[in-house]
């Protein structure tokens, strides 16, 4: 096993991808890690620039996060959505009082022309939160889904309709002439892992492939690149992942993922519960490790991520 | 007493203007009353558009008032507010959470390019006010001091300094070229009785004063004009009046307010307690009337609603 120091390039969405970026930032000091997260389903709601990952991503690691839901900050109250209902607005985008305060300080600094990435290293320092939060671009991209019921935009088909819809294709908007943020374009140079978190491949690591130059760069990626199924046993702990593989006509298992992957990943994680798909991914090309990744615990975060760190020889 | 169908307009700050719009819009039918309501001290918080006057005025209307405060929403909570101050925000300008969502919802409509009096109209709507609540102008006017400690945005002064600065100066920035917003002229021009309400001649009244136009329009009023005084016994119920008078050289007491209002008004209100300057507000060219003018209850603010009327001969 090498001992080089590590640097690790995580990729999340919200989800499974924050919880392991709680266990690598627990895992890691500050200066070992870079979070790179999705911002193809940030929305305008109420006028205010909503980053729903990034924030997912940001109060895990600040201690904030809501562990009923998975978003949002433990605690909050709705008396301001309450209100913004009572004045017409549209309110099926649950917004906490502490959340919509986020929101209404990264609009502010965003039109005072802060990039994304300046207001997220801002946001993450006042909340405590040491590990380097950065959005995947600093330019606009967003998840259009196309649907049965028509072409929706992330949030109305993730929130309003449930992922409900059946979905025949996803646009990433923006996303072909979107540059990566600097700070993930530095990781890409600098890190000797490249983790892709148990994140909807199609949702939330599909925006980030589709950057401009992205896929080429992790293709020519220099260290270990690991991969994390948020398929499990057929299902998605969270969230629709197995459902849009199904709906995209691909095989709603790790085997789907991994097919993603194909050409950009080295090693790929299964659960446990997957060992029967072992052989089916490894014929994919990858080397395959299976280990428990459920986190429900923060032992298990951290247990996840060391391991992790082992087989990609950097821990 | 004339029989004349009543048409008010009151002009209006926060405090005991809203005190009196609440007996006014009590004693009249909503088509009989415009509300006309200071925006100098309008001030972006946060990048949010706030409008403190107006929303004094639509609370109170609105049944949602704080009555221990005199502003802002009874029962309202300060989560965002606290979150805001965890992320470095300055926040001195006390916002509740239901005032916050007020902001929020007036700052998207103003970005979608809705005047400030159609928001105005939005919001009111929404909160169940019937009667007409109207911008004084939908053009930038902001009030500023100047004061010994420097020259001070209106709310730096008033709030985050207590008005404890001696104040040489007032600045209606903007007032010269904003025009009245259109509710505004058309009820100088409709209206049979036109009420300073008893808010604050220099920092409230002012502004509507300095617009471009309003004071000879004013002037040439053809119904009754009625003053209420906002200072009775050589003191303000609330807010800095009196003081403002004295830094600026004027009389603290209702005489200083009825000098601001020479030329302007036919009937100026003393209350009970300042019988003894009737004799020099008449020498002033006014009709004087004394009365009781504290508003402590519904009751007593419909009172003075009403004899407001029948002494302008339109009750």
């Amino acid at each position: 096993m090498s001992t080089t120091a590590t640097h690790a390039l995580l990729l999340a969405g919200g989800g499974g991808g924050a919880k392991l970026a709680e266990g690598f930032a627990k895992a890691l000091p500050p200066d070992a890690l870079t979070i790179v997260v999705n911002t193809g389903d940030d929305e305008e709601f109420h006028g205010l620039h909503v980053s729903p990952d990034l924030d997912t991503v940001m109060y895990a690691l600040a201690g904030l996060i809501n562990p009923e839901t998975g978003w949002g900050v433990k605690g909050d109250t709705l008396a301001a959505l309450e209100m913004l209902e009572r004045l017409g607005a549209p309110t099926w985008f649950r917004l906490g009082d502490r959340d919509l305060a986020v929101h209404v300080r990264r609009t502010q600094l965003l039109r005072q022309g802060w990039t994304l990435s300046k207001v997220t290293r801002e946001l993450c320092a006042r909340l405590g939160v040491r590990h380097q939060v950065v959005p995947m671009s600093d330019g606009p991209v967003r998840t259009r889904l196309i649907t049965d019921a028509g072409e929706l935009a992330f949030q109305e088909y993730f929130v309003r309709r449930r992922s409900e819809p059946r979905i025949r294709g996803v646009r990433y908007e923006g996303a072909s002439a979107a540059m990566p943020s600097e700070a993930f374009l530095k990781a890409l140079e600098r890190a000797n892992v490249l983790v892709f978190g148990p994140s909807n491949p199609v949702l939330s690591v599909g925006p980030v492939l589709a950057l401009s130059g992205v896929r080429e760069r992790i293709a020519s990626f220099q260290g270990c690149r690991v991969a994390i199924s948020p398929i499990i046993g057929g299902k998605t702990l969270k969230g629709p992942a197995a459902k849009n593989l199904t709906d995209l006509g691909e095989e709603p298992t790790a085997v789907g993922v991994a097919r993603r992957y194909q050409g950009l990943c080295d090693i790929f994680v299964l659960d446990t519960e997957d060992l029967a798909l072992a052989r089916r991914v490894a014929a994919l090309g990858f080397r395959v490790e299976v280990m428990p990744t459920v986190m429900a615990t923060e032992e298990e975060k951290v247990a996840l991520a060391r391991r992790i760190f082992q087989m990609a020889g950097v821990g």
